[in-house]
């Protein structure tokens, strides 16, 4: 006997000794793409809503743009990487679309198409979902959320302080304690690379190879092309470049390095001052300028990155006037599996108050006070099944309530409600009319 | 001469005196999409938070799932209309996917595939973005907002109570005054309609024309096909049905009557007593089984729909157990609309603080300042382009800063700032480290 069994779906059978029915084929999700359940949602939310918090006490304020964008949008300046994993289709009328694989294009093209005369500095962020035809593994997935910000119409190291500042905030207010700043100039390999190498491609190639850090075949192209050895050694040396700050004095002294350190001085005065150098961050050559950051959570392993950012220009590609902007992503996935290795979740106990009538009689009362310990900003729900007193404990207690809200006849002879505290069992009679005020004094 | 011109793009020029430069054609957003600008965000994530606030309130807790689904998810219970708008896409893998048209669906896979074990009732919301290639017009956008509840495990006059009075506090919290809630039952015209025509095919045809409230073409159609017109006549009537609650009383007494009715009573427990009656909603035939319910916006018009909802079954269609399910999904984009009509927006004062150093001395200690304020709750920002005072306060009122912080030589040697108030002009003196508690108490 042969089954021919679709390998994307699953089939189930229940109450197989009564009926032997066969179930239609489960759907499943897309491959790589997640359901979040109440209590992971009510995690990610926290941390989104104190990301989000840092970012409006920065004078940040929220945008949001369209899920799909016309495609040129993103093929105009991502690497080749960003486009073969882009979701790409035709709309009804035949117009190309893609999936945004990250959300700096849509807030640089709005920016161009409605905001380009807004007061600047023009300071925005972001939260949405992206999208990359990615291999699933731990921390990428092919729907995965940021929260980003991007600083327009200033270039200057105060501007670039600004930003690096708000993403460390962002990532300190999402509650996460271990993570490492690492702060670049793009501009040192860049101009170095592009003065000692005329032609230009060869002169990408290389770069392309120290974004990589592909240090070995950077060595076999300078055999190759018959590149001068020192140009190797250099480039090496200051691609290895990392420390403190004062590692900056070991380089030939620049506009780029006496910009970093104007960059890490104004972070000091925000109260900034464990950043570190870290002049092998190359991030898409093409379309960084200047500074560029990344900030790591050590606990995470390979993929440890959850922020990069840097200073662009990037608005004179989708028709604008060229403006100098700083911004960055925070991979919100990574710094929820970050901040799942640093400590143990916090216990979700998501309603304040389970309303039970012991009877048909209560049933009315049971209703309209649910109503108004809602009202009064208590979480609060009430029996929906006409279970009995035990089997609405065991509900109150599986789904997470802190109390028990108990109303017979013999309590409402007396104004009153029997309190049960869910995780003790105390029980204890409280004036219905005390009921949220007893609640949301207890704190949650 | 002949202009070759993208009609998709527009072209701008600019200081055409200068350099007659023509500037890379404008890329826009796609058709029937929107970018949201921080004031018009802000108001939106008042609302949408005031909404999941009722939510939680009520014992729901909020789900996520994935943007794009199998496309079969959707084509297995949607009507035609809504199939033929759907972005429909192949993956690398070549899996057909769909951008959803609606949440409920994805919500019962999520409960087929991971959360059929838990206990019920189940209350989950969502909030979420939705994609159907319509003709843009008002309040119709090709991705648009849902804000949506499924109470999964139940089935009683209690708990479709219970998802009408959460859909009127969602609207009720999210500040809209006027507004109408229709209660009708599936049950009374599809028993009536599948009782009288036995021809499956025929009744289903009957059925979608009510549906459409296309009477006229449902006359014509029991003329050709000689159906009797005392049917027609029963039909209409029913359909016609609308008013407070004791028109139920004229009808013939149904189990379907009766089941209403308890509705009716629940919901005044609930303090929601204004609902009427219309057994003229059908929505979407093959999905709903029993009770359905709409809630207008007047003012909006045509459009006037601003949420959706009903019990339905839905698992078994995925490959799980049967379970009866009440959900609904609010329109939060035709909600905006209707707040508009409604009342004047809120003036936006996004920023609490703007903090303008005098001179280049009092610049460093002014980085300080703002990042103190920020870590005490004050909505802060500091210049950032090294401009001069009036400069500064011309920006600080552009951006919406209710308070600008002036720090000066003069000041700093008596320990204060400046206080401007932004609106009145009023300047004070005020120690520094009391410049948060003066701000913040003056309330926002």
């Amino acid at each position: 006997m042969k089954l021919d069994i679709n390998l994307t779906m699953t089939y189930k059978t229940k109450r197989i000794n009564h009926s032997m029915r066969l179930l239609a084929p489960m759907i499943q999700r897309p491959r790589g793409t997640r359901d979040f359940a109440p209590a992971e949602m009510h995690r990610r939310r926290q941390v989104e809503g104190a990301m989000r918090e840092a970012c409006e006490r920065a004078g940040f304020g929220e945008v949001l743009t369209p899920t799909f964008e016309h495609s040129e949008l993103f093929t105009l300046r991502s690497g080749q990487a960003v486009i073969d994993e882009m979701y790409v289709f035709r709309d009804k009328g035949d117009r190309e679309m893609a999936l945004r694989p990250e959300i700096t294009a849509s807030v640089i093209r709005f920016y161009v198409n409605e905001l380009s005369n807004m007061p600047k500095p023009l300071k925005l962020y972001y939260v949405g979902n992206c999208f990359r035809y990615e291999n699933p593994q731990s921390g990428r997935y092919r729907e995965f959320f940021q929260l980003g910000a991007e600083l327009i119409g200033s270039k200057n190291p105060e501007t670039d302080a600004e930003a690096i500042a708000l993403a460390v905030n962002c990532i300190r207010a999402a509650g996460l304690e271990t993570f490492a700043v690492r702060i670049g100039h793009i501009g040192i390999l860049k101009s170095l690379v592009k003065q000692e190498i005329k032609e230009d491609d060869v002169a990408a190639e290389v770069l392309r190879m120290i974004d990589k850090e592909d240090f070995d075949a950077l060595g076999d192209m300078f055999d190759a092309k018959a590149l001068p050895r020192k140009l190797f050694d250099k480039i090496t040396a200051i691609a290895e470049t990392r420390g403190g700050m004062d590692v900056l004095d070991n380089l030939d002294k620049s506009e780029a390095t006496a910009y970093l350190k104007e960059v890490f001085e104004t972070l000091k005065l925000y109260g900034i001052d464990d950043c570190s150098v870290d002049l092998g961050i190359v991030r898409g050559l093409d379309y960084y300028t200047g500074m560029v950051f990344e900030i790591d959570a050590p606990k995470l392993g390979a993929e440890k990155q959850i922020m990069g950012g840097g200073s662009y220009t990037l608005s004179e590609l989708f028709g604008g006037e060229p403006v100098f902007s700083t911004g960055f992503a925070i991979g919100i996935d990574r710094v929820m599996l970050a901040l799942e290795a640093e400590k143990k979740p916090t216990e979700y106990m998501p309603l304040d108050a389970y309303v039970v009538p012991t009877d048909d009689d209560m049933r009315k009362y049971a209703f309209g006070l649910v109503s108004r310990l809602r009202s009064q900003g208590v979480r609060a729900d009430v029996d929906l099944m006409r279970r009995n007193l035990s089997k609405n404990l065991k509900y109150a207690s599986s789904v997470g309530a802190r109390y028990a809200v108990i109303v017979g006849k013999e309590e409402m002879s007396k104004r009153s409600v029997t309190l049960r505290d869910m995780k003790t069992g105390e029980q204890k009679l409280v004036l219905a009319d005390e009921v949220s005020t007893v609640i949301l004094s207890a704190g949650r």
